[in-house]
């Protein structure tokens, strides 16, 4: 690539995946300053109405970038110039960490959650921190907007990250989820979310909400970058396991065995998911998968209850340091929390936690069947409003610990993204990837939505966001990456 | 009481437990400066030989003393004026939090760990940082000597909590159990020591080493002590339960249904432990409480090794970012937990961890036969020399999440002291303590062991401290109190 085409990459770098950046900088086509300079015209564009960074510091984020291009490429980590949006729950030394909640603001700790450490150890450039409801605990929103109407809530809680993965100011962004906080904004933004296994990357420094279910996640817009992110946190199958092998070099669908779990939430589903699990189903048929319409075994049905036992339990426990300390700052779901923990008694909390860990090795068992499965991420596209909207289709995957894939692609009556997850056993990340990426492939070029860059100009019809006006549309995010020839 | 015995209780008041004194600070016999510097004339009387501080600043420890005493009565929290040491894994804004690592010397981060909020709104004066093994992972113990014979180990990981606790130079300290972090350290040091039901209180700041097994922990002097806090972290049992109103007035152990536990463990235990149980039994039956000696059914022979398979695995999870970032600093245990996790498979991980979690019913209806069930601590008194000694006893109980009470009393050939724990199922906190009441007051007085107040002037004999030189017996701990009339 020589130097007119550099510059063409540097300007249009934020529309790229961060793998498809990466190997620009590798090959010296671009630097890391170039590359976050590009992030941080497209944020200065678009933050005024998306609003999706607590903290952002312009000039640190180009001081990072330059001593990341001043590292001799001999010492340079696997993630040399990557940038990350960092959910505003998760410790940064060189940040501020504000929950949201008015007893912390300005709090500015001097410390790294433990994927901050791994992250700035691999070469990472940590961009700013993205907005979060309060604590990452509550339905209501901050004051991000969906990307793609700004009407309309870019889900929760993790809601910046996924609002400025969506809309191209970072490439990759760190979120957590307890009910469906990754998954849900995935949706919502047409993002991908990837939730791994719960337990296999470290919380530590990540707020507390449910020790049962609380788990690192991540948004990006291609799967390329959830491959880079999980090399670099080792997750890895079992190597002596067959599966890996067969999927690692998958490149379609044909031959794959899938499954569509609608599960005991099926009622929610409006039409917007509705016609997306049907066009999904008709799609990778098509394309060679079989994909069996399986109904969960009864003995799941328990699920969601017992799930709204933990959190409640385990809610309280969390907050009760913040209720003694702060009471006049928290909100008032989390004072309740604190004080009632939901009502439920002790003997409920066992029966709940104890008689979901059961069903978790019954899950594997079921998932192990397929090479994954399908199942909504969100009832339909977005809502319109400031809540987070429901996570009822997430809650189940949440309490049984299996990573959980949002791939984007479909669209609702709106014109707003769907998107549908991939699921599988515990442990089985790498798989989950692996067969993730020729299905989403399809998804994104047959699902009928289309990823776009919205640009600055915004038309507001009676205080509602007219997304036709200034959707244009652009095939710079697609997994082939720009063609700058 | 009058200004005589006024002051008198202000030169002793190191030798009380804590709920004595904050009783004389709430009378205005005494006042918080005075009891802490009671507390640091005794630091600093021993800390050349015990070495249990990581991190004591006498001049803010008299500064917060001095705003405690300046806060009006009615505005006093529950634990107001408690001195508490903070086991140095355990984050805190206003010291220094330092993991005994190289790569954290000086690492100051200015965010409390969510028990350290609870306990600050509570009242309670945190007096320093108390020493650990490093990242309280490993078996080689800091610099701190066992106050009781300054050649043997105090016991790891908690290892300044419960030398500090020990030796009166603090009533209350916390650390942390993953193993048997907290219990070692307690009959080891001759002190309480209680892990309360894993999950009831929030880890969140405090370093991760096992996700499953991780948990809280506290040592006093005396069971009052330890309700106070229990009280203050809210451990209450499910009021709905008969038990607790029952055991909540218990003054004897007439009519208690206990158990004798010995554990596929027993084989491990030596002469000292050995005698300590057999005089335990006949301690507690010839009071009027039924023992029935009960094996535990084969199905959880499995434990011990599951055990070992969970703490490799999630130690390789929790350090793998202190491997990628401070690989030099790390010691060759959490290296090798890092890259290997023990050698262990997935798959292996997953039969471990959910044989446990079916297991831990099982074990609460067991334990649901009886009011409390007794079980060794250590297989005997603390050993010589510098590693922490064996946690075979605890990791049942860590694995199974039982809140684990160790009682002082007895003692080993040399003199050391030697505990017994008391175990009750999940979430029967408040029944453990109040169960524990009563069989710890028998222990106390006729186990043997008598607690006793080592002075400065130490006589070692051939680099062997030589324990006879300089034991003075008092009763100045005894749950009665000094007699100051």
């Amino acid at each position: 690539m020589g130097a007119a085409q550099a510059l063409s990459v540097a300007e249009d770098a934020h529309l790229l995946t961060a793998a498809e950046v990466l190997g620009y900088i590798r090959t010296g086509d671009l630097t890391v300053e170039q590359y976050v300079r590009a992030l941080l015209d497209r944020i200065a564009e678009r933050d005024s109405q998306v609003r999706a960074w607590a903290y952002l510091d312009r000039d640190y984020v180009l001081e990072q970038a330059r001593a990341l291009d001043a590292v001799p490429l001999e010492q340079r980590g696997p993630l040399h110039g990557m940038p990350i949006g960092v959910k505003d729950v998760i410790y940064t030394k060189d940040m501020p960490t504000q929950f949201n909640s008015s007893a912390y603001k300005g709090n500015f700790p001097k410390v790294d959650a433990a994927p901050i450490t791994l992250l700035r150890a691999a070469g990472a450039l940590l961009l700013g921190k993205t907005t979060t409801t309060e604590f990452a605990a509550t339905g209501e929103g901050p004051a991000t907007r969906n990307p793609h109407d700004l009407s309309r809530t870019p889900g929760g809680s993790s809601s910046g990250s996924g609002a400025s993965v969506g809309d191209f100011q970072v490439p990759v962004a760190l979120g957590t989820q307890t009910g469906g906080s990754v998954i849900r904004p995935a949706s919502f933004n047409g993002t991908y979310g990837f939730k791994p296994t719960w337990g296999r990357i470290s919380r530590e420094g990540l707020k507390f909400f449910s020790v049962t279910y609380d788990t690192l996640g991540f948004f990006t817009r291609g799967i390329d970058d959830l491959v880079l992110l999980a090399d670099a946190f080792g997750l890895h199958d079992d190597s002596s396991l067959p599966a890996s092998a067969r999927l690692s070099s998958l490149d379609s669908v044909d031959g794959l065995r899938l499954a569509l779990f609608r599960t005991m939430m099926w009622p929610h589903a409006g039409p917007g998911t509705r016609a997306a699990v049907d066009d999904a189903v008709a799609l990778l048929r098509a394309r060679g998968a079989t994909v069996e319409d399986v109904e969960l075994p009864a003995e799941f049905d328990q699920l969601p209850a017992w799930y709204d036992v933990v959190l409640a339990v385990e809610g309280g426990t969390a907050f009760l340091p913040e209720y003694r300390a702060n009471r006049a700052h928290l909100g008032a779901l989390l004072v309740g929390y604190a004080e009632t923990s939901g009502g439920y008694s002790h003997r409920a909390y066992l029966e709940a936690v104890d008689g979901i860990a059961a069903l978790r090795p019954k899950m594997d068992a079921v998932l192990a069947g397929y090479d994954a499965v399908l199942t909504p991420s969100t009832p339909d596209e977005a809502p319109i409003g400031s809540t987070t909207g429901s996570y009822l289709f997430c809650k189940v995957w949440s309490a049984l610990h299996v990573p959980v894939l949002n791939m984007p692609g479909f669209q609702g009556a709106h014109g707003m993204p769907i998107g549908l997850s991939l699921v599988a056993p515990r442990f089985k990340d790498a798989q989950l990837l692996a067969v993730a990426a020729p299905v989403a492939a399809i998804f994104e070029a047959e699902g009928g939505w289309t990823r776009r860059v919205h640009n600055k100009t915004v038309t507001m019809t009676n205080g509602h966001y007219n997304g036709a006006v200034d959707k244009t549309e652009t095939n710079g995010a697609s997994h082939n990456g720009m063609n700058h020839e």
